[in-house]
């Protein structure tokens, strides 16, 4: 209820604060019998930890997951799995100007007035350090849907954009580079730019593209649950996420009816897809895709003015180590969020019909 | 679980087929002593109901809903509101052509393959016509809403959209016509255009753009239960809609942090409100804004080929009564599912603090 | 949350008053493709209604239900199946005496304190009238579990008690005799005793026991949703329960291990079977059985003392249309809340392993 | 769903085996501005922990919980609560030999079968060791619970009853003697019967009263959620128990109407409890009792015979560190399910009304 989980079949749980002893989760409703890659999760959190190269975060985690239960002899076991992820590089002291302040765009002042007070350091509950946890959650769902290609991308930097159909891809090429766009050549400049931004002290938004393929018929719920709700849902609940349309999405108001519907094949695949893989709210077997957009980064590294929690004015220096555009180290959260929401949807499915 | 309640200490449940005896639902956790106006509720009701104006679907029902329990000498008592709408005007014989064959961009073919069978009558549980109940427990918990006001509107039919801010428009125009856009004058080019297309036999996509104001400080859960991302899923959950963005949504990617933040006053409202009236996922008393993109319907009353069960090829005349662009009715339903959302975290705010 | 829904996969909401317009419910998750045989609703609903014997509330209610929605062509559609029983002989004038005064032992207190005011007529929300809801839910559920027997029968009433173990008894002469006592002999004796409560103003107690058999191995969770937690519940939730136990129950306290151990036979099936079909919370593939205990019912025709809502005393006559005796109409009851527990934890144990 | 949660506004996840790495858990949900005191945490640990005297398992586990988050300066931020207790006295190598049999009265079997295999060191996740978890979580609700006093005592071993009503006893004794009960002349008799039990080699059953008092009028739900329910689900997901009864309980059915009825005071107070502090579903304000069956332990230190996963029989002697009677260890997890039961039905109250 209030909302550190995720699911409800498939169900994660998250705890933890960006300067607090340790980030984690459980996840219950996994089922028994699948063959862990431990190596695959560490992978994935990887991808998503400061550091990993000069155009993010320059805070130094390991980011290494330990897990304490719900697998035996590599295998899960169908109880929950517990794991925690150790903070070893917070500096608190980093944050002890914006102790009584609050910073524009951020969560401090709605925290302080929702809970009362707040755990200042680092953005406390409300740091995207969260989506951790997620990583790892969804590495695990990743491995249960056996089958099902999972594959986000940048497509947008600023006013940046790939305009390709996915189709043209190589997915292959998202990891060969630092913002993970699969265009080699559009993957150089928008680094070139967002090194721009960051010497300027400035951040910049941005979009992932999300493709997966190989989804069976059926998943989603009729009314309330559709499938592209509970995608939309996950999406918007990752930090800095502002939009999100799949299939024709928002170009496709513009269309008529008779250009918009998608033919059937005699085999019920469907000619064109501006269905985005859903209809009515359940996945029809072609590519589900969607769009998520991020704003930028609300530290800026750069004098601003703002005010304390008693009403006054101050002057402050953003600083600390923060990322100068969100998306690269985005990509796998997108993942995981959407192999969440399939996980939950294939256990769910299971319970249609006698 | 199956996708037919939504909230959850306000919980909706919904039930009913577009040519069944009839929908209706049951709201659940609505608090004790509100003094519901009935007349409201049917007004909203009127507002979604078919054969209001000739731009929309000519099916004749009065959708009269009736209420079971909850209400006592004129005020919720906190237990279950139960009521239905009985449908009067079904034509099940409309629907016999499709009985075995599949409209392309229907939910059609996935709910055979979903549940093995299904009820073809008018789209059965897919249809639209379910949003009904929507609209009922969404004018109960506007009434529980007091003082929270929640207008949405027509902003774009097809390519024809209102360039103004929203703080620009007048509100109380949105019911002088037939489009519900609150530019008069660009209600009339929408309402040609929608006329037109329904000549040609065919549909237009649209936007509706939601604004709710004097919402309190604290709504909403910091974590996978942020306020946008419930609102999110909520639109994303309304038949035909393929995008949500909130605040600066898309177009917040290109911009730069140090543009994009939103600077505090002395009180702790935003000079600017980029962030949509959401920060970290809680409310911060800005106005909320977000927007929301409604497809072309997928029935064109025209001739078009598509598959049977056997997948056999067949030709089929689009026939029945439907809507040509499903945005002026889709207004209260927008409204309906935001104040159900903002019902839901208004009562879990309760539940912060000591 | 607000307690009026049951199940988490096989979910059933209710709503409705004692002298409402209606009752009614709605049933979500119940799979697709069930043949329903609507006349075993029904003739649960009989089983439960008042009016039907000399031992009962001689409240007239023909208790017939009506089906909204989820069924087409005999069979259920895996959509939400809405349903109504509408109330015909309120005497809501029964109840103006009660209006201000709060009855001894029923709920006419804490309704007023907790929300403020409350429904008077009948008991309102609290009365058990409320599970007709759950006994055509339960009926929809038996259904379902194809195979799965579920007998409940009055095994005590006051201080008389059936000492036969369930083995030795003819489950087919529940329905024999006005007390649903499936010994005979025993069963006159309580219906006499009943009748002589009955006559004196009175009311008396009783203990339900319930016999499932044919359970699949499997059911149940581990932890917190143990089959016999969820039982338990689902009995205590039932107007006037007071206790439950399974198996040895509350006499297993007093044996050794090494007596109360159930030893194994080669195929799996125990010896004995003093765990009563459950294992650690889940289902072992033996008989299930346990006891639930019901109160004398509160409402004696007698005059009485009590105060009024200014903690004034007042003296009070009963009155009303009541049961002398609650168990012989309770058993159906039972019955249905086992048959909604096994329902969900069936349809939740296909999600169990990959 | 999979049943590792407990409670909704007040939620409770827990995770681990009795010889993983760790067990913990989360809790969500707890309200900002507690000032929690760790040591009251500890110490009811210490209370349920293994080897704290001769009566009890001889595990030695120091069971130090570690807590990782929702914590700041001392008092709890609003934000979920993440902890772990580390195991460090695994002895696996106690259990190869049941790595392939199946103990009596154990849910080995109905593990192999629900999951297809099993982590069989010490009873893996179907292992008491889990309520300590339980126990964090419930003194964390006590604390939220200012005011409100929850004792639980042992009140029978095997036959041996305690007769006196709860109001005779001195709570201030519960902890003054390794039983458990506050009457130390029959503490005493009961130990001297434990001991003897144990040098059988052999287990017995007990019984754990639980007294409730200060509780506010309000709590608990009309319907399927009665404040009782609850607490029957949630004392009968301890391991070992049996049997729930409240107020006048099993023995109230004995009982007529009108020697039942608990008559009001002026204030709204009754002159009797046999309601148990309870009324349709909501608590009245008075004392809330009622009586908990355990089992005897089924591990016993004898020789037995079972069979192995091909259903060939096979001799094994029981052995391992267990508990002869589990009663006195399970008082403390007692007081934890109900707090937890009780923390998030004052958290539910807030909603009831405008």
């Amino acid at each position: 209820m209030a909302g550190n989980s995720f699911g409800q079949l498939f169900r994660v749980t998250t705890f933890g604060e960006s300067h607090g002893k340790a980030l984690g989760g459980i996840i219950d409703g996994c089922p028994a019998g699948i063959e862990l890659d431990l190596e695959r999760i560490q992978l994935d959190l990887n991808r998503r930890k400061p550091g990993q190269s000069s155009i993010v975060t320059q805070r130094k985690e390991p980011d290494t997951v330990e897990i304490y239960s719900g697998i035996f002899e590599g295998k899960t076991t169908g109880t929950p799995i517990g794991f925690a992820i150790h903070n070893t590089n917070q500096k608190s002291k980093d944050y002890s100007h914006i102790k009584d302040s609050y910073r524009p765009s951020h969560a401090d002042y709605v925290y302080d007035r929702k809970y009362g007070f707040r755990d200042y350091r680092g953005g406390g509950r409300s740091s995207a350090r969260e989506t951790a946890s997620r990583v790892v959650a969804g590495a695990i769902a990743k491995q249960f849907l056996h089958g099902v290609q999972i594959n986000a991308f940048v497509s947008q930097v600023g006013g940046m954009k790939l305009d390709k159909p996915y189709q043209e891809l190589d997915f292959s090429k998202i990891e060969s580079n630092a913002v993970r766009c699969p265009d080699t050549e559009m993957a150089q400049k928008m680094e070139d730019y967002i090194k721009s931004i960051k010497k300027e002290g400035d951040t910049i938004g941005g979009v992932i593209t999300c493709v997966i393929q190989n989804v069976p018929v059926g998943l989603g719920e009729p009314v309330f649950d559709k499938l592209h709700a509970k995608l939309g849902e996950a999406m918007l609940s990752i930090n800095a996420v502002k939009g999100f349309e799949y299939g024709s999405g928002f170009a496709g108001v513009a269309m008529k009816g008779s250009e918009h519907n998608d033919a059937y094949n005699a085999d019920g695949t469907t000619k064109t897809n501006r269905s985005g893989g859903v209809q009515g709210g359940i996945s029809n077997g072609m590519d589900i895709y969607f769009n998520v957009a991020f704003k930028p980064v609300a530290t800026v590294l750069q004098s601003y003015e703002t005010i304390n929690k008693d009403g006054e004015k101050v002057i402050t220096q953003g600083k600390g180590r923060h990322d100068p555009c969100v998306v690269p180290r985005a990509v796998p959260i997108v993942e995981a969020m959407a192999a969440m929401v399939l996980a939950d949807y294939s256990l769910l499915a299971r319970t249609n019909k006698i």
